[in-house]
């Protein structure tokens, strides 16, 4: 991604932390992770992310999600004997988001994916967030979400993020922050 | 505590967090804890909690604090041998806070303690957050802080809560849940 479009795109993520009344400091706006999963296709599939705090023990981040944007298909796997794998709790402050989890199929999900990005998204039970609702995914657990047609933002909890260990259903799919 | 005084200071905080744009549940608002730490001084000394999520790996917690609480000294200790204790990140959303951890004491510190509560008040190095600014703590520091004029909220990022094995300055403290 050229710094140019990164800027861009982390000055439109601020307008919408702006917007839900979150506020974060000049640095981090400057180092807003733009994750466009390797894809360069932004608009559907993406996530803008503020990390506010990642140690040895716990994690928490801001998610931005565009709208309509999805984050794709993936699971955090077992790290090691003493680390089963990334757990989280996502929850909604601002917006909607839709996400998928393994299950029974949801009938109508509110989802709208672009044809090209269906095959990698195989789980299809709906959870949808609305602002303050949230959900615990255990570790390992297929999952994906979407936000809704005014974008969303989404605080993240969770323990130790590490994500060049994640594991995507789309193998094209590589998980490295796009800002050079 | 009665539990109609309670209610109107689970009340209280409720409108601060609607205030500063914190969507919560109205499950969330029945279950808001008000922590007096045994004092009955909820003015100047207390905490509002909304627990989001406490497992065993992580826990995020929203403080609402009123104007010029007091959280009263304390720290988290060492649990076991796997245990160092529980650390914990403070991220102001909303309003001042004026936290104080060890270090050469801060020559006009912008805490306004009531006469009876400092003796039992340490640490007077000064840290104040403003909205965006945020500060984390090693397992076993001393530190307390206090809300500015206009109260504070405080999203608390961290590992495990055990509040029970908190150790406190004031020897009359009793770290329970005050709401029965």
């Amino acid at each position: 991604m050229r710094l140019a479009t990164g800027v861009k795109l982390q000055n439109r993520a601020l307008a919408f932390l702006t917007k839900a009344g979150i506020t974060i400091t000049p640095k981090e706006h400057r180092q807003i992770e733009i994750a466009d999963f390797g894809l360069d296709d932004i608009d559907n599939v993406g996530l803008e992310i503020v990390v506010y705090e990642n140690n040895d023990r716990y994690c928490a981040k801001e998610l931005v999600m565009f709208p309509r944007q999805i984050c794709p298909e993936h699971r955090h796997p077992p790290l090691s004997k003493q680390n089963i794998g990334k757990q989280e709790t996502f929850r909604c402050r601002w917006g909607e988001v839709y996400l998928y989890v393994p299950g029974g199929r949801t009938r109508k999900p509110k989802a709208q994916v672009p044809e090209q990005y269906k095959k990698y998204l195989t789980v299809w039970r709906e959870i949808v967030l609305a602002p303050g609702d949230q959900y615990t995914l255990r570790p390992n657990t297929l999952h994906w979400f979407q936000a809704g047609d005014e974008g969303a933002i989404i605080s993240e909890f969770s323990s130790t993020s590490v994500d060049e260990s994640d594991v995507f259903t789309d193998p094209r799919i590589q998980r490295v922050p796009e800002i050079e």
